[in-house]
């Protein structure tokens, strides 16, 4: 990555969440190590935990659904949190809340399953954080949702293969909090949970 | 109206808010009392204001985009708060945020424009509620957005006229508040903003 340097690897184990302190300037690098898998990303600015990364506020940003190179991921003060600036996936999800507690039990009589929202919580934890996490404000990387053409929105299997990434260029110091997807019961990170790699990369002085 | 008896009557004046308190078993009648207007509709559950309606939770809970004539209108915690009984409109939108001062003042240079997340703040504070305003959280009733082919996120003049309606059953206690959206820069509310009609029916005994 010409102009930067690796400052920090964090492997997000299989159907777990790890969070990570990012600066402004610094650019993160999310790879799919084996492919198919589904990351669910939400961020804090330092200055303000009441500042957060918002999916809806994203789409009204960049008047698109799913984000593309060049674009912003954006708070819910509708300010840049994070551009884009490279993808090889191309499909990501700004719709749909993250998985929970509620959706494995009520779809699926699961009471103990693993869930994004609770691998979330657990990685700020971790940080000593207790920042509100709440479903919908969740960026679902590399997620393949579809809208048909009566509205209806359609969870698709992924096909992006392993090593696939996706690279953010921080705008503001931020908490940033990925889940590697726990899904098993649909296809949406075809049928197999498995770990992601998180990068963060200082620009070279 | 069939085995309902009106018990109150709301007027929302254009480009204001109102909050109503409503129970489980009463039936809601929001009209658009000129034409082309959106409303911006919030609620919280009066057990546990924690739980709150979620627009995003509502697309997973129906798999749609558009909620139809059945389908329900969620809480955060996948549980149905209301259910659409009459639908004269047939669009509105479960996916942008509500207009709020910040994108005034961004797209606009508006420093002083009323908002419906400013709105729906005077309303609850009018019940001395103090029950958080998020705009991701707000379902935005006769909205006409559209998805273009290329997940453009297109807002377009609605068509609907004087006298349009949504009817939705309360399946919980809540508070519920909607704002005559104040957005005369795009043709979201056909470049007029004008009042709605907020009604609440209870069961006839």
């Amino acid at each position: 990555m010409t102009g930067f340097t690796l400052a920090e690897t964090v492997i997000v184990p299989a159907s777990h969440g790890r969070a990570l302190r990012v600066w402004a300037g610094d650019r993160i690098r999310i790879t799919d190590l084996e492919g198919q898998q589904v990351g669910d990303l939400m961020a804090w600015c330092v200055a303000d935990p009441a500042e957060y990364l918002s999916p809806a506020h994203t789409v009204t940003y960049n008047w698109r659904i799913i984000p593309r190179v060049g674009d912003v991921l954006a708070s819910n003060r509708r300010e840049a949190m994070f551009r884009v600036v490279a993808d090889t996936v191309g499909y990501h999800d700004l719709i749909v809340p993250c998985c929970d507690a509620e959706a494995y039990l009520n779809r699926y009589s699961l009471a103990d399953h693993r869930s994004c929202k609770g691998n979330l919580e657990e990685a700020l934890a971790e940080l000593g954080l207790d920042y509100e996490v709440h479903g919908e404000r969740a960026i679902n990387v590399f997620m393949k949702t579809r809208i048909g053409p009566d509205g209806a929105m359609i969870y698709e299997e992924p096909t992006h293969p392993a090593g696939s990434r996706l690279d953010l260029d921080c705008v503001v110091d931020a908490v940033l909090a990925l889940s590697a997807c726990p899904q098993d019961q649909t296809p949406t990170n075809g049928w197999k949970c498995t770990p992601l790699g998180l990068e963060r990369w200082t620009p070279t002085t």
